[in-house]
């Protein structure tokens, strides 16, 4: 295909800029034709900036023109449902950012109407599975020179939380990463959530339950544990260990560059995500605009995203209940694999 | 004092030659006056290699010897309680090799003769306290500087258990090692313990669960998990990683020599405890020589012990019937701080 | 600017033609309108990947199109003066592969062209400046933290050579990036060169000098030694150490992912420069591309191209004739900075 | 051997007390029973710690007590001389510190006096060779899976020299034991030396010429480098990366204890050879006390020490003189196999 793709942007907000951004200037082959807000100023001003790009604030108004051949959706996760029954009703391709809903009802109502589709519509934006390192272990782990993984040992430490980040969201927000990491790595679905509580640290907001250490485990036996730490203060730090039958793999150490100075040798840790993922936000959003041009679509599906909706909702409760929380998935659609 | 302390070596096994070899060899200030052993055979073939060295079978005998200043007990686990009981009546100090005894009970008896005896007089050979790595991660804690630890996350691995290893045991001999390291670490007891099954390795004898991971609660919340994995076949890896509420340390990487060759850079695991802890071992038993002829007692208590077999206990426990274990500790003696 | 840059990729070897992928398929913003090669059947094979391509076997033919907005040049070295000079007619704007030239004469004259020009027009594919840990080193270096940079230790290290690689192109082909990192890093002019020869490896085809250490001198006294071996075996490494006043700066370690088996620990060691780099050649066309639509030429020089070839003739010497020989420079033209 | 081992320690300066401390408190089977200083005071204030040792100002006394079995010499080393003849006068083995002599000359008249006697004396103080990390470097080399090596780059750095520290201490006093590392590990002899001036740090005292780069050829053909850096200002670091023909190995890095905070991970550098070498110290001294008991005289000999020696008196006079200065060794006597 020699034009590039036409792409409406769904959601200008800090996440949509950037793709917006990215899609402009990193991403070969695609343009940015279309933007939606429901804030018509903050749409505009991001259109500003993109020849020849409208400006919607009704997504199925977008996805009526002739110059929009897929859509990327970053709106507000509970926006998402509405955006992809528009998309789904023009059969338009959709890359839409997790989570893909705020909860596991509404995933499983648009794993319906996908799989009344017929065929994948949606790739979900778990954007960990195209980094480079994550990308890697999971390449070694499926060539089978470890064995069988038995355990995943997982850290996710932020320097700070927003202010508006609750005890429930260190699970919906930043644990459903390693979720679906999990999942991934594993190649198997995830049948039970426990959180623990350790001390919560000085460093934390008064009132939020932080660091949480979280246990999932999966229906082939294998033991993932996770440790979530927004307010850890010293960096922002991902790192997965998989313990396998006969070795052992990490990545996440991020030892780039090393220094010595001052009584001291290391180096630099990152201080968010924007740093550290970056690659893999231009290497997701190029594969699904490559994919797209090729009339495929690849990549992580609406059931992934809703797995990781059903296994995040268990670990609420068990945030809250405490204990161990059983997760109840809906019968998987052969249209998954 | 000038003249070497002399000390009497219950049981002369594996563990009880190697204590025999260092005390000649490496250890300053000390030599075997006397070694017992309940296959005197065994005893003699050791005694021969040690100029003026007695031979017996019964611990008390070898203690009544004017020769012996000193007892190092490497025998068995069970005959650990009359050994100690006999030097408690002739008041002489004592290193006992760890597990102090077979359970709580028995080393609560302990507790009780020692305090009666009204000063101290054991060290317990917890000798994870006397590694390089070890003393300067506990030493980073104490000055603040990280805050407080919030989590420990320990990883012990082996390369193949022995034949007669069991299931319990990667409680009651493995993770026993960092239930001291946790309770030093954290400076607290152990209020709770939980044993998860993850699936067992393809590589482990049949009927062995391995591995195992143990989540670890102390009084002041925080938190410790064990990964105990006694057949990874690939290496012997002791590490901890403490995290506090200003950043974290590691520890047991290992990383001494680096090469590059066949498209691998890197370097070689140590194979067993021998080779990693060779020094901690010179360490432990020349700090107890030392302390010993400043007539002093030093390092892991009787305390320390007993409240390892409880805990270790409540693992096992854990480990039968699933789920939360809590630890029952008597009270603490005032003797023990 | 909407419309893509139209580029003329002159050459279709392997470079070339991986420089057309690239701009076809990863950098935003650009498209091959027509190629060029001697071998009009190597080009035709390349251009059929490329939709409304032309192909040229002459490139002042290429560069009269009106299709045809800027210049890769990625032709064997010696064609590269005449494709300049041909794009210096037509005032476009060129990315040129390293070596700018095979000697310090032609590219002295393309120095003295461009300078009549009067404004810079010439990208030199020098791509370890667009490398992310050179980069960050750059970037610490002038931050000042650590002082003045005195020595600069670098590695270079390939599995094996090709069979037409001769002594002479250790230097002029390989070392030719360490003479350009080290002025970019010194931001220094190289003054004089010594060549060492250690014993031969017998990895080595026979008569290959390899493995060979350079000593590069600065005006500024910086010393800067590079060990190139290009029969290491092992692994493609690319390492540097800058050593200042008041600390260390290491790159190249390229410790991505850790693995543990069968008693290593360790990662895997790159096996050619386009694994290890082809992020920073991404970067690097990147670059070109968006400075070109800004109108802008940017990154290393045909200065840089030139002091890098003086240097290497330096080099050559030195191996040659044995001991330290001076690096002769022309003076530097005001348009250089 | 049941006695100790009794030794005389001739010097009671800084080094010569930290033998004595040693020998006392961690070392096995050995005891001083004398110590030497011509400054009396200073030998009386050593000796009060060590029941039962003896005090005296000349070496010759010191070795006609029937209390003495071995001598350790740590005086300053234009004394050695002196000391190590009458050493042999009483054929008492010895262990002598580096540097052996200050001159070649004086060296050479040692190696005439031990080859005199027929048979081994005197281990030189290359303590190095007794490192864990260089002895598993040397053990690596020798099972020849690397292959041959081609190269050695070795780093050496202290936080800051002494204020009477000269530009040739440099080479004499630091640079000899890369000099020992290098022939130790090619096991072969260096034929010439160069020595190369980066600019002085600003950080080094006034007139100072540091850091320095020194070039070292073997008699096989392989080359060592040595930075060589004693005002680094940041930390002690002793590197050294054999480059062979199919791999490299790399020691020295230091990497006991990782940490993270304040946006950094890495650990901390040792401050000064105390700190770095204590156990290599340990380690030497312990070989000498068991060799010397087994009637054997092991480790770096009298002709390592001379061969040191000349190869620092060529270096400083390439320092001096600048370019390539050849190394002149007399005869290799058989004694030194």
């Amino acid at each position: 295909m020699a034009t590039p793709l036409g792409i409406a942007v769904i959601g200008t907000g800090r996440m949509g800029a950037d793709h917006v951004r990215r899609i402009q200037e990193v991403v070969s082959g695609a343009r940015v034709t279309a933007v939606v807000d429901i804030e018509a100023e903050r749409a505009k001003a991001v259109a500003a900036r993109v020849e020849g790009c409208a400006v919607h604030t009704d997504p199925a108004a977008a996805m009526a023109s002739a110059e929009v051949d897929a859509v990327l959706v970053a709106s507000p996760g509970p926006a998402h449902e509405a955006a992809l029954m528009a998309a789904f009703a023009r059969d338009l391709p959709v890359l839409c950012e997790k989570p893909l809903t705020p909860d596991a009802a509404s995933a499983l109502r648009l794993v319906e109407a996908e799989r009344a589709l017929g065929r994948r519509r949606v790739q979900v934006g778990f954007m960990r599975r195209y980094d480079a390192e994550y990308t890697r272990l999971k390449a070694l782990l499926e060539t089978g020179q470890l064995g069988r993984p038995l355990m995943l040992h997982q850290r996710h430490r932020n320097v700070a939380s927003a202010s508006f980040f609750t005890s429930d969201m260190l699970i919906t927000d930043s644990v459903a990463h390693e979720v679906d990491v999990t999942r991934w790595l594993a190649g198997d679905e995830i049948t039970a959530v426990t959180v623990l509580r350790p001390a919560s640290s000085a460093g934390a907001p008064e009132g939020l339950i932080d660091p949480q250490f979280v246990v999932l485990e999966t229906a082939g036996g294998a033991l993932a544990d996770v440790e979530i730490f927004v307010n850890c203060g010293f960096g922002y730090q991902v790192q997965a260990e998989a313990v396998c039958e006969r070795g052992t793999a990490r990545v996440g150490d991020g030892h780039a560059m090393v220094t010595a100075m001052a009584g001291r040798w290391g180096g630099s840790i990152t201080q968010d995500w924007t740093e550290r993922f970056a690659d893999a936000y231009d290497r997701e959003v190029q594969a699904w605009v490559d994919a797209t041009r090729r009339g495929e679509v690849t990549g992580p599906s609406i059931w992934d995203g809703y797995a990781a909706a059903a296994v995040c909702e268990a670990g609420v409760r068990s945030l809250h209940e405490g204990g161990r929380v059983e997760v109840e998935l809906a019968p998987r659609p052969s249209l998954y694999g």
